[in-house]
């Protein structure tokens, strides 16, 4: 794996991000040890019509080298790093931090079906083996079906399946983040695909949510991409929901990109 | 109509902007006398997921105070602001420049079917009527009917219907531009609504844009929005056009939203 080439990321650059990270003693901290939940940070890089990618399972270069170099900064400050299996399955993604002197985060893959084929040959297999990134763990429901060879590959690397009830092949968020927490991981990063940063925009999970921070291409990938836009949702007595609000917001413009940092309003 | 209150916009926030305006005397440059056509400014105001409004003719409060004093100050620097029918059905808007000492733009309403039943009841006649704005030129097809009382009603305060050709009931934008400029108007801010916006982004059509203005505000609206996200073109090998992208990039943030100034990137 040596074709990984190094990144850095300026403190000049990185000041303005660190009030959106998580503390770095956040896994002792009394807000993980009271609620027993990890710091949540959702980020993604979206077009200016909001899209991922331009096609489902299609990887799409949108942001800029200096957006690059500052998501493996929040990679470097994040205990753990999330994907769905669709991403997992499309990209074949390393996960790991690229930014000298430090420790790469553990991925958590959300692959409630066991649909991932993880081999041997998966790009975050060799990085771990190679001592570049860490083994990731594998969510799957509790009564899917893991083939042996999967198992031992993980194992091998230091990794291994988690089992975690499911209602209608989906999770519940806040029994994803328990599991991560009850792992020793004070942080996650929620880094992707569609589903998943859908699903955890929307009310209520929304509230697990303490930072978000989105990269904006200046670009229009057009109709049809994989699109972060969550599903409207209806309050207690059944009117919509107002929209999802960030709030403690800086615009921080990186390339040809601009960051937006922000936490969720509440309602 | 003195409920209009007078905005400003400081020559601080406004300088940045400076370079993706048409210029002063853009009716008289040798651009326009060479191409007969109008300097193009396409700005719009969208969510984090690229919605204009919740659901069409629902007009949504996005961005902030300085975000509007911006487009007024935009409005102060163009001879002519252009929306669809359908915005000015569902907006009421008034079209006019509330920054003091400015000379408002003079409102293009495309409307091939003739479906704004413009009265005098309607914002943009009540200022045209009280000196507070222009009154409009609404481009009509070239055979619809129009009513003779929206004839007077333009007419009474220095508008008019100017007919044009269409094709499948829609104008071609290089004639619609052409039309202004052979009224005399050197530039034009489009401003919405959805359709007319994801029509100009479109290639070949976006060729026609000099400056792309666009604020986004940090909210997501959700799935079911009017958004921005122009149809997918193809070249013409038949092979997907890339997807269009700005150049000559600046990010500024405004209050809590932020506004990208740039020019469409010719591939």
């Amino acid at each position: 794996m040596a074709d990984q080439e190094t990144l850095t990321f300026p403190p000049s650059l990185a000041a303005p991000f660190t009030p959106y990270l998580p503390p770095p003693s956040s896994s002792l901290s009394p807000y993980a040890s009271s609620y027993l939940l990890p710091f949540v940070t959702l980020t993604f890089a979206t077009s200016l019509d909001s899209s991922l990618s331009l096609s489902p399972g299609v990887r799409t270069t949108l942001s800029g080298p200096l957006s690059k170099s500052m998501t493996h900064h929040l990679r470097a400050h994040h205990a753990s790093i999330l994907i769905g299996a669709g991403t997992a399955i499309a990209d074949d993604p390393g996960l790991n931090c690229r930014i000298a002197s430090s420790v790469s985060p553990r991925p958590i893959v959300l692959d409630p079906r066991a649909r991932w084929a993880v081999t041997a040959e998966s790009k975050v297999i060799r990085l771990a083996g190679a001592g570049q990134g860490l083994a990731p763990f594998i969510l799957v429901s509790q009564d899917v079906k893991v083939p042996a060879e999967r198992e031992e590959v993980l194992r091998g690397v230091g990794g291994r399946y988690i089992r975690l009830a499911t209602a209608d092949n989906k999770f519940a968020w806040r029994d994803v983040l328990r599991v991560i927490r009850a792992n020793g991981l004070g942080s996650v990063m929620v880094e992707g695909g569609g589903d998943v940063i859908n699903s955890l925009l929307r009310a209520p999970d929304n509230e697990l949510v303490r930072s978000v921070i989105v990269t904006i291409a200046p670009t229009w990938l057009g109709k049809g991409g994989v699109v972060v836009s969550p599903e409207r949702t209806t309050d207690a007595d059944g009117q919509p929901a107002p929209p999802i609000r960030l709030t403690n917001i800086k615009w921080i413009p990186l390339g040809e990109d601009v960051v937006v940092c922000g936490e969720i309003l509440r309602p």
